[in-house]
This record gives C-alpha cells, sequence and structure tokens, in this order.
C-alpha cells in the first residue's frame, strides 16, 4: 500500500464506539487493490457532538465521504441535506457526501447489504414469503433491499404494532405486497429475519420462537456482536439454513464504492 | 506498519493546500518506528471554514493533534482557548490539541526546528549577533528560540518598521537584547536569516544584499519551496555556509511529538 500523502482522499466511519468497526480494513486493502490514493480512518463521536461534527467535516475539502454507524443512523436524518431513495425509504442512513450545491445527501445500502448476503450463500428471495421481525431503521432497509430482490410478500411483527404499520404502509405505498403480523410466529415462512437488537445480550428473549420456524426454511440475522446469536445456534442445531449477521456488511462495499463514485476494484 | 484499525489514534495537518505537506510521511514513519496504533492524515481546511472546521474536530474524540500550517498559522488565534509559551511569544501557531477543560491549546515549534536545524547542521549560535529579517509569524518563532540558545543579540528588519519594532518590544520584554535595524544590510553579522516570503517567486527580489554578507557569515532561509532558493544559492557560490528552509522542518518532530505527549522513539 502507497503511504499516506497530503495528496491521499480520505474516507471515515463515524459513530461511538468506533474500536470494533471493520470498515477501514476492509476498505483499504479494497482502495490498495484499485490502485487508488485513498484512505479510510475511523471518526469517534458522541451523539451529543453530532451536529457540529458534521458541519465541521463538510469543511473538510479532502473527505470524500463517511460511512454512519451506531449510534446515528436515524439521528442525523434532520441533518442532512437530502436522502437518496434506499435513505427515504428506509428513514435510515448509513452513508453520506458532500452535494456540490452544499449540505449532505444520504444513503443507506445496509440493506442492499444483507439481501447480497443471502444470495451470494445461495438464497434466492424471488417469489419467496419473508417474516420480518423489527421494522425499525435496519428492517427498512431489508424489506425495501428485499423486495428489489423480488422477494414475495413480506410480514413484518414488531413488538410496536404502530411502527409495523408504517413500515407496511410505506412498502405498500412502493407497491410491495406487505401485511402485518399480530405474532412473531415464524411457522410457514421460508426465510424469517431477525431486525431487533435481541440476542446482542446473552439474556435476551429470543426474537421469535426458533422451535416453531419450518425445516428447511431459512434463518437470517442482523445482529453482528456475537458473531453468531443463540437465534442462530438453535436453528442451526435444528437443521435450518442460517446467514451470519456480520454478511450485511460482508457485502455492501461495492454499494459503499458505488456511491462515493469510487470505481469497482 | 500495522494497518489502521478503529482503535488507530489520529493526527492531521491542517492547512490549505495540503498536497505538497511531508507531515504524514515524517510522523507515520516515526509512529511505526515507536510501535504506536496511530496515523497522520491531511485535513484540508481553507481560510474561510477554519472556525466551523476547528468546532467540527474538537469534538473527534480519537482526534489527539493538529500540526496548523499556511494559511492559518496566525489566523487561528482567536479559536484558541489557550497559548503555550513559545505561540504566547510568537503571535503564531503551529500546533494544537485538546485541552481537558475544553477548547484547543496552540503551540510553535517552527523556532524550535529551525534553531535545531542549525545547530544539527554545526552552527552554534551562542553570542553571535543576528540579522533577522522578517518580523512576522516565522520570524517571531525563529528570534525566541535563537533567544532560547542563547544567541547574542537579534538586529530585526522588517519592511513595516513597526512590527520590526513590535518583536523587539516583546524581546526587550523577554529580557532578550535586540534592536530594530534601519535597513536590510547583512553587513558585519556572522548569521543573516530570511524569514519573509520573499524568494518563494523566481522573480522575487532578494531579502537582503547577499553581496554585502560577511565572508564566513551564515546565510539560512525559512522558504522550503524552492529547496534551495536564490538567497542561498548566490550565498552558497561566494563562499557561505548556508542551511535551506526545510531544516526547520525535519528538526521540529521531537518537539512536535513532546507536545503532543507522545513518548519520542
Amino acid at each position: 500500500m502507497s503511504e499516506i500523502t497530503g495528496q491521499t482522499r480520505l474516507y471515515a466511519i463515524m459513530g461511538e464506539p468506533v474500536a470494533q468497526v471493520r470498515a477501514p480494513m476492509v476498505f483499504n486493502r479494497l482502495f490498495a487493490e484499485a490502485g487508488l490514493d485513498a484512505r479510510m480512518v475511523a471518526f469517534q463521536v458522541g451523539p451529543a457532538d453530532l451536529a457540529a461534527a458534521l458541519d465541521g467535516f463538510h469543511r473538510l475539502a479532502n473527505l470524500d465521504g463517511l460511512i454512519v454507524t451506531v449510534p446515528h443512523k436515524i439521528a442525523i436524518l434532520p441533518l442532512l441535506a437530502e436522502l437518496a431513495p434506499m435513505a427515504a425509504r428506509s428513514g435510515a442512513v448509513n452513508l453520506i457526501k458532500r452535494r456540490a450545491e452544499g449540505g449532505w445527501i444520504g444513503e443507506m445500502v445496509d440493506g442492499l447489504g444483507f439481501a447480497e448476503g443471502l444470495r451470494t450463500a445461495g438464497h434466492d428471495v424471488a417469489d419467496q414469503h419473508v417474516l420480518l421481525v423489527g421494522a425499525g431503521g435496519a428492517g427498512a432497509a431489508i424489506a425495501f433491499a428485499l423486495a428489489e430482490h423480488r422477494c414475495g410478500e413480506i410480514t413484518v411483527f414488531d413488538v410496536d404494532p404502530a411502527r409495523a404499520e408504517a413500515l407496511v404502509a410505506r412498502l405498500r405505498t412502493d407497491g410491495r405486497p406487505a401485511r402485518v403480523a399480530a405474532s412473531s410466529d415464524p411457522a410457514g415462512f421460508p426465510i424469517a429475519i431477525n431486525a431487533t437488537p435481541l440476542g446482542m445480550r446473552p439474556d435476551d428473549p429470543l426474537p421469535f420462537d426458533v422451535t416453531r420456524v419450518d425445516p428447511e426454511a431459512l434463518v437470517a440475522e442482523v445482529i453482528m456482536k456475537p458473531r453468531e446469536t443463540r437465534l442462530l445456534t438453535l436453528a442451526r442445531a435444528q437443521g435450518n439454513p442460517v446467514v451470519l449477521g456480520e454478511r450485511m456488511l460482508d457485502y455492501q462495499a461495492p454499494f459503499v464504492l458505488d456511491f462515493f463514485a469510487i470505481p469497482r476494484p
């Protein structure tokens, strides 16, 4: 890898904490493979500092884009001048870049990475009915990305029924078949997805009753830490195919490069 | 060198333009030698953006210090909460770091690097009278640093007599022998220093009449681009020892590390 000079273009992943982020390693390897004089670093910014930090970063003429991570993915929305299509639909953002006319534009590619992770693991979602548990920013991004991949009806459950209803309404407005579920029961679905934070802590309840998952049904997950949640361990043990949450990140790199207008290696 | 991770501590050199800066190469090599998980990058920030950029960078919890370069060395002063001793005396700043109690503290080590550059080139300034042409931020930093090295009387010339008088007054207040010169004539001085911008452009006039420099007298320079100015080329041709402007940067690294509280390798 070439050394960092005054001409090196900068990218950053912004969040708090940042010690655990993998994006600098992933993208610096891609930049090196593509022969680009660019580096991604981590920017540790807490919630109270987000607005002023963003205003400052906008003045940084050699910073070409930011990956936005926890806890800023939704809080950042009112600070942006424009939302790209997947961000507008999802109500959440994980990428921002400067606009020529001022301000930031945000996009959300977590869902696209998630869908690509399923596809490359050999799971074709076309016409498959999906149970989506969790209708927050991650759930919404996944719903719209799976709809792009022409999945079947999306059934949404959230402990907050209003949130499930709101996502279903947005999906329908977008012409996507969707309905609200009265419970998180996964029986009868060929694909069941956890898009809640349940499973980050060892004593969390399961997001849905894994013993009720159909034989052969796919169980997928957004949680990256632990790498394999209890939900996935149990599903795997009873013979179901599973997809780890980390694949959402592993497979979103091409969409990140596209948004930042970096040629794919 | 270890790869950049979410735990890597950040440093930056801030200015505009930044394409030409050498600090990232110099300091990233020092960080690697010291086994530190740290990186220096360039932050391109223009004059109109300085205040907002600084406010933003203050929120960046893993950014541990900034080198400040052209055009911000004097403009940054009103944006700082505190000046360390050499910055307060020089009226200019080339390093800043966050204070625990809020705001930034600035320091100026260009002069210390300059003096160290003379010393390591074998020129002992102790008791040597100095002609200093140029009483701006660089000139002031050099004057106070040479005074620390116990040079003899400092004679200051500036095209703006008020600026020369102000620097001489500050030197005297600090107990340093100094006087204002009526002309830039270098005759009679064992050391003659250009601390003006004259020499950056090929058609600039000389800062002082090099043919009037004493035989054996040292001619030194703050300009780094071109690497050897016409002043130095002419002085060298007539047999005078010379010291290049770039030594000011080459020899300030230890002072930068000290200010940022980084162990010297």
